[in-house]
């Protein structure tokens, strides 16, 4: 059953819309007060391990903001610790690997597992989501590129630059692609179950995809990207996000993805061109710019639209929304998309 | 006088050459043993503010990896310093500004100084350098873009987003202006008076141009940094390096530069495209790729030069060398250039 605002999957399959849908990437994030009441109560991976929290986080932002899809509030790195990889949350930190995979014994240990089990708690966070959503816009999940995924795994934390990721990939590429391999494969099972369980469309993540050059990118992230959409095509929708990734939107553009991400130093002028000018497209605000007055966000909002053109295109963050967003500013960015007249 | 080794400054002048200069951003810096024996001695701002160190400091990669070009050691803050903007550099933070600007009462206490004087210690180091170095290469002066100070003025300190620093420019936009422009005809005084002092060529670094849509970068970057080649062009050769500003290339290319910085997520092919393809070019290996094998290096470095052209290329990272690099690899990367056959 299609849900009642359908303008998102109608922008996804390329229709012609009154105005173009509109969502935030992490919108059921920090910025929201009621969230940081919850993140006060539970740690993270409760939160996301929960799936009455998870799917209380995830319809939040449909009631207080008003986007035109909601997004399932989990983490990227859930996969690796499906995957048998030890992650935890750390104050001031971040994400941190205890473990971080470093040798062909370290990769051993590294498992594809059965994912109905293994992340049976975001499978059941859809089901409630669902329910709670009753049908009044359409849920979107997500996964982390392998790529991405392999920084932490090898990197064991954020980075700016993610060299020893990059180093592990330099010196030692045929384990390299063993893990990108099993990362890939437990992708692929994990995103054809949320489809199965009635997400309507999933996005990729790629967000250290931009640090590596385009050479290092065709080779280190983007097959496995092309794995996932290849094999998750037919079933639904694919949007691929590679933040920084502007060298890589023209191979993106024809991969049978449904939508692309685009951040904001891609303008939609080069956008277009650069992805072939056929594709939906979404993005690509400055997260930083939501800090700007009201009515220069509206202003902006509805440059952007002009610029990008209203169809095959979904309104939305060129990365995160930032903590630091005052809610009615959130709001404001949601409010001149529907308000948009050609 | 002619350096004896004037390929750097052939490149530069766009002279044909048997093979492209090369040296290495951040090459006097923390890979090199004998830099860490003078950091374990001397707190940062003591290098930079004293002549005979940061001429000791910026002859050590000549004789010890043997570069084509000597870059001044220094720090871009010490522009901040010298305008009444107190910086400290605190270990495992980094820049440290105790009084960031956040007002029109902040701004006020900013002042465009004598540069003579407030940073005589800077020309002094230039003199000693250029004693040093007995004409052996060429020496690069550098300053920063106003806005990358500008980031660091408003933010207080580093960051990944710089969203302080972006607010401010949003909401503030004519005291945003007022702070580049004082920021700008700082930098001009400065530069110029490195360039009285004998250095050869010098550097714009605009390490946070890439955090701005391209509307912003017109609007709060590009505008400076072109005032600055303006009134320096005549005087002196300048490079401009923006790190991810691909999308501004073709302003750079038309602004009177002599050659600009390249990052390595920009191909040799798509900058040549965008530049134009009559301007040098500089960069654009990975610093990461470093932590790669030599013999990989080597052949890494073969390939970059076949790519963007033996003429009008000047060999250099992407972005400042790591720490984690050993010295072996770095010069593995030098020799790598100098081996060069067509």
């Amino acid at each position: 059953m299609q849900p009642k605002n359908n303008l998102f999957l109608q922008a996804l399959a390329g229709q012609s819309v009154n105005r173009p849908p509109v969502w935030m990437m992490r919108q059921a994030g920090r910025y929201l007060p009621d969230f940081m009441k919850l993140k006060a109560k539970y740690d993270f991976f409760t939160r996301c391990q929960t799936p009455e929290l998870a799917a209380e986080i995830t319809v939040m932002p449909i009631d207080q903001i008003g986007p035109d899809a909601a997004i399932l509030f989990s983490d990227i790195l859930v996969v690796l610790q499906a995957m048998n990889i030890q992650v935890e949350m750390k104050d001031g930190i971040g994400p941190w690997l205890p473990k971080p995979i470093q040798s062909q014994a370290d990769l051993q240990q590294v498992i594809v597992p059965e994912v109905e089990e293994a992340l049976d708690y975001v499978f059941g966070g859809i089901d409630i989501t669902l329910e709670k959503l009753e049908n009044r816009v359409p849920l979107i999940g997500f996964a982390g590129s392998p790529w991405t995924l392999l920084c932490y795994a090898v990197q064991g934390q954020g980075s700016k630059t993610f060299d020893k990721a990059k180093a592990f990939c330099f010196e030692q590429p045929t384990l390299a692609h063993e893990l990108l391999q099993k990362i890939t494969d437990t992708t692929i099972a994990y995103l054809k179950k949320k489809a199965k369980h009635g997400v309507h469309a999933v996005q990729i993540f790629d967000s250290w995809g931009g640090l590596l050059s385009p050479d290092d990118y065709q080779n280190f992230s983007w097959p496995y990207i092309q794995q996932i959409v290849n094999a998750l095509k037919e079933q639904i929708s694919v949007i691929v996000f590679g933040k920084g990734c502007w060298f890589a939107l023209r191979e993106m553009s024809q991969s049978g993805a449904a939508a692309l991400g685009i951040d904001w130093t891609c303008s939609a002028e080069n956008a277009r061109y650069l992805s072939g000018g056929n594709i939906t497209l979404q993005g690509n605000y400055d997260p930083s710019r939501l800090l700007a007055p009201i009515p220069t966000i509206t202003q902006d909002v509805h440059k952007m639209i002009r610029a990008f053109g209203k169809d095959r295109y979904i309104v939305n963050l060129g990365h995160g929304i930032l903590p630091n967003i005052p809610v009615s500013h959130a709001k404001a960015f949601v409010e001149a998309v529907k308000n948009y007249k050609e």
